[in-house]
């Protein structure tokens, strides 16, 4: 049988810093662990861009759809903010988001205990916090039709449409309820259902999907509240589904509130392939961060706890997961330490590939 | 010439009891400053439902259009749950910001000193904070055609419509720069451009406008680095300007910030009547809460608050808000707290209608 196979695409800024220590990570594991992928790189968002002048490459779109699980960097920077809309690094994301039809975005907003100081908030309100956001990631605003800017009398307009059918509420609400039923079997639904009837669909099909899982605790909340008691008390939650829009806003404001943005991966999962696999793309939640790109300042973790995803949802390594998050946790809790994690109580200061190496080592 | 007038929709919940105490607060104006107004009263919400089976009678409607300024409580609650979405409480809501044309909602975020151990954030990271959020509330996908639940295929599709006009846009960011203007000349304008062409007009729209303020400084952020950026460090920011949808998701999660939700105002202004005065409704941020209704347990302080705002944005009397606002902020000094302001230091505990005598004495 052949390996698996994993497609990488670093992107822009310090998406391949980070990236190239996931390679030392998956070596890593071919070689001590006999876990061997098959491992091809490719372009996306700015990167290329500049090579094919589109931010993906039908070929790259390709490779993507066959192989069985994507690692992604970051896309965007400055300059391409001048780029058409149609060629935004963005653009190539959101592409592979809806041709592999990554229905499920799971977040996890997860204090760690080493960390719990670089919240803004008080440490009482986040440590072990440990939240999982489902994100619906293939439809609604971001991808409805009408969609552009129109001539309307001597104006223009804007136009976007927020779209949800049924199907597309019910499959995400059942990978939210899956989560559920494997942690604590709470599920909070968050939508707009007082003023958006995308709302009110969304919170009577995620109702009806419960049924089906009698055992878990489903709540609403209205997404302002929701953000809201996300900042007051985020600790009464387990997992929240949402919808893509939402849902944006909602997992960014969750990873904030840990204080460690630098450290939270994210996976996107879609529906099973042949191979029982589920089609799936790994990716951090911190952006590209262009100011600090090619420094050897970033911090490696957020991406590197994407593989860990990698290894428990796409491969079937649970406990292969859990070592290597373990590794990581022992790295902090013995100081070790890039720019972004250095607080006021000191620690070992490392650079990007040196965090790498120190993952490696306890490994 | 006759007196200003003031129409009071208390509303649900506990909207009927802080009104109460808004009252005391006009008739000491009218009794020792001389600044008497007529004030009438309706129902809005549940409470006009109840009445009329609509959540806002025409009469009402008109009323509204008619007075110099309106003061509204809050509205839902629990009983109105069941009830068809175009009969709900929020509807009326809606129908008086979109016939009235409200198209500016300021929402100030303030950290009150007193009570800057109440914010789940550290309270470096918000003592002193005092940020003003300008969400446009006329249009957005709160008021977009198509909208519904719709047959497709053999399921269904609920659809709603993001829509901004350059018009909207302008005068939204209009009344955003002229608020910078009075206060630290710094704006931040919030969208998805990267995701959605209407945030695009929206990012192009505010950029022109702010060619007319050259000495604000203006930048633009998307909504979900906002939402970040609001939990990470929100004194970065002195006024936001943002769409409905957004707005309310980020004015709510600036409120939380503060830790005082009981004390947060807001005023909705449109377009300026024949007197000169803009359309205006005056309400607090927190909702009806109908947990805590008729108990005497509720903080009246936004409401009071609200018509702090009123006096200052639709009868001009800047000096005499500032006298109620200061009476307020004594009161809280001295340690009268309503349950909400009870934290571990302790103080006085008060009822509602405690509270407002209190601060009818401090005037
Ligand atoms: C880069 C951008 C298109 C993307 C989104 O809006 O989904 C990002 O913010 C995210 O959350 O993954
Ligand atoms: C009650 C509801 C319709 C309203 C809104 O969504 O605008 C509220 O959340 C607000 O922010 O004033």
């Amino acid at each position: 049988m052949s390996n698996p196979s994993i497609l990488i695409l670093p992107g822009d800024g310090i998406g391949p810093e980070v990236m190239a220590e996931v390679r030392k990570v998956i070596d890593w594991y071919g070689a001590k662990r006999d876990l061997a992928f098959d491992v091809s790189e490719d372009l996306v968002g700015g990167a290329a861009y500049d090579k094919h002048g589109v931010p993906l490459a039908d070929e790259t779109m390709a490779k993507a759809q066959e192989v069985d699980a994507v690692l992604l960097g970051a896309v965007g920077g400055p300059k391409y903010d001048v780029l058409d809309f149609s060629v935004k690094p963005e653009r190539g994301l959101l592409r592979l988001r809806k041709e592999m039809d990554l229905f499920a975005n799971l977040r996890p907003a997860q204090c760690f205990d080493a960390l719990a100081d670089f919240s803004s908030l008080k440490k009482e309100v986040v440590a072990g916090l440990d939240i999982m956001i489902v994100r619906e990631l293939t439809s609604g605003v971001y991808f409805g039709e009408p969609r552009g800017i129109f001539e309307e009398g001597n104006e223009r307009v804007g136009i976007n449409t927020q779209r949800y059918t049924e199907s597309e509420i019910e499959r995400a609400a059942r990978a939210a309820f899956e989560l559920a039923m494997k942690r604590n079997k709470k599920l909070c639904s968050m939508e707009k259902a007082n003023v958006m009837e995308s709302g009110i669909l969304w919170r009577e099909v995620v109702t009806r999907v419960g049924e089906e899982y009698p055992e878990v605790e489903l709540s609403h909340m209205y997404a302002d509240n929701g953000a809201m008691q996300l900042v007051r008390a985020p600790k009464q939650f387990d997992v929240i589904v949402t919808d893509n829009l939402f849902g944006d806003i909602l997992s960014d404001c969750a990873a904030m509130l840990t204080g460690s943005l630098g450290m939270l991966p994210s996976a996107s999962l879609g529906a099973p392939m042949a191979n029982g696999r589920p089609k799936a793309m790994y990716e951090p939640v911190h952006g590209s961060a262009p100011d600090i790109a090619g420094q050897g300042k970033a911090n490696p973790i957020a991406c590197i706890l994407s593989f860990a995803m990698a290894l428990r949802y796409s491969f079937d390594q649970g406990d292969e997961a859990t070592r290597l998050e373990t590794a990581i946790e022992k790295v902090l809790a013995d100081g070790v330490r890039t720019a972004d994690l250095m607080g006021p109580e000191g620690g070992t200061p490392v650079s990007t590939s040196e965090m790498g190496d120190k993952i490696i080592e306890a490994l």
